[in-house]
């Protein structure tokens, strides 16, 4: 790339021009300092235009069907004449080498509809960096006239919170199986969700989904408390079969529209929004700290001295400290 | 105070004179600067001799009777040879105005018991600098010679992830009650815990206790992936009436000794060491941005432009590391 005029690309982007949309995430994403630069000041140039998608969240073990499930979800959705883009976060593609065939080989209607915009997850390091970035790439999706994000997690490590402070609605898909397959369910992650999907729910499938509907049923009734907003339901749908997905799409609607009501839309964005500038800070901090291989080895050694017992966390923090300046 | 001698301190500490131990308290919690360096130095020098207590962290909702229990608990303890501190972590306390003559009239035995030594929770802030100077509270009791230490939290914030990042076995306090009132549950807390003990399970109380306890056992099955080394219990006892509380410790006993004989008390100690020297850091910068009220209005004024959507969250973090000079 040349220099880039920031506004051209601003008003292709707010036309639809498909070929600015990857142009643009592709320069949030460099890490380049002049591209960094020019990435900040588009990002301010489109912000008026942004926040108009519903965005929702999605995640799910390996082989509970996500891609299957957003694949003939967003057919529905563009047939009905929303224009849905399909983002995801995923930390580990670095080590995988990207998914970017895999996505659009796994949404294979949605990868020829003009309707629809997949991007595979950056690869960039931290899951705060790739997070942060997708973030970057929904608003400027929104720009773009795009008024469904989906945003799928395969949830490596923290990834599903980092998604479910991206989105307005967290959606768990889950597989059917009961009784101690249960067990299986990652700690906290019944908690961050607005709706849980048993998929897979047809032929020999449906009567193990029910019957793993009702424990998530019991179990989410035990654990979250009630919202005078919003209960999380919990329903069986198949992705494969396209079964369910009209109702799963209307408990979405339906959660936008009772919490929107009462301005819990705009509030969860503006504490999400604050919370990714603190987010942006830290990280900021971990490259300064993870930057170059002479700190990265001092700080190694203050965390070997504190773990071993021979330093105080105290005195660790304040060498640390030092390091960064602060 | 006048200058500090450290090595006379560390002295008088060691051989559990109670008044060192106060003085030592005292100056780990004070804010000013030449007492903070005498701090350090003496955490340094005490350091070698801490460690060997049992760390027991005990949360439950105001009125579940956790000061009647560890009055019990601990008075059984201090019966069988053990010395008992216990420590509080209520980040809310500067607000209360503290509970000193609180907590050592709800503890009367422990109160004026020789083996035991209570300390209320530092009033100093935020939650992050409150739970460190507990922390720091919690060697100095070791040192002094206390192998057990009892680490109470009412559960403001995320004060039980503080308390359960300070312990080596977190217990969780229940009330009886079933079905609908079990939806009261915080959030994340029955992940942490490493036993739930249904509390008041004496008189009428009895059969619903079990019947509660019945239910968070259901719960704990479906949330808490199974651990090789250790499966948390669901408990009824009776603070009140000292039932129940010879199984409890038993329990703590027989964690520590499977998590120990696979070095994974060890290990935890040493993640959470770790994890203390990274709070630490964040901690000091959290006072670098709010310590003056020109910083402090400056870092308001980009949260509510990114609130208010007139500024990019990566623009305002740019803005905040500047400050901080990251």
């Amino acid at each position: 790339m040349t220099a880039i005029d920031i506004q051209d690309l601003r008003e292709r982007l707010l036309a639809g021009d498909r070929a600015a949309l990857a142009r643009a995430i592709t320069l949030v994403e460099s890490k380049r300092v002049d591209r960094r630069a020019a990435a900040r000041d588009l990002m301010e140039a489109v912000l008026p235009q942004t926040g108009k998608a519903l965005r929702v969240g999605v995640t799910g073990v390996p082989g509970v069907g996500k891609s299957t499930m957003i694949d003939a979800l967003g057919s529905n959705l563009t047939a009905q004449g929303r224009r849905v883009a399909v983002l995801a976060v995923d930390p580990s593609s670095t080590r995988t080498g990207g998914s970017i065939l895999g996505d659009k080989t796994r949404m294979a209607r949605l990868a020829t509809d003009p309707n629809a915009y997949i991007r595979p997850s950056p690869s960039s390091g931290t899951l705060g960096g790739v997070a942060a970035r997708t973030r970057e790439t929904m608003l400027l999706c929104e720009a773009a006239g795009f008024d469904v994000i989906l945003v799928e997690t395969v949830g490596v490590g923290q990834s599903e919170t980092a998604v479910a402070e991206l989105t307005d609605f967290f959606l768990v898909l889950m597989l059917p199986g009961a009784g101690d397959e249960l067990q299986g369910i990652k700690k906290g992650i019944l908690e961050l969700a607005d709706m849980v999907a048993v998929n897979k729910a047809d032929g020999d499938g449906a009567a193990r989904a029910r019957a793993a509907a009702a424990e998530y049923r019991a179990a989410l009734h035990i654990l979250a408390p009630a919202s005078p907003l919003w209960t999380p339901p919990v329903i069986t749908v198949s992705g494969m079969a396209n079964e369910g997905l009209d109702r799963l799409w209307a408990h979405v609607l339906d959660h936008h529209a009772k919490l929107e009501a009462k301005g819990e839309i705009t509030a969860r964005r503006r504490r999400q929004d604050v919370g990714w500038m603190w987010a942006m800070i830290h990280e900021r901090m971990h490259q300064r700290l993870h930057g170059d291989s002479g700190t990265r080895e001092r700080i190694r050694k203050l965390e070997a001295d504190v773990a071993a017992g021979v330093m105080t966390a105290t005195r660790a923090a304040e060498a640390v400290a030092d390091i960064l300046g602060v």
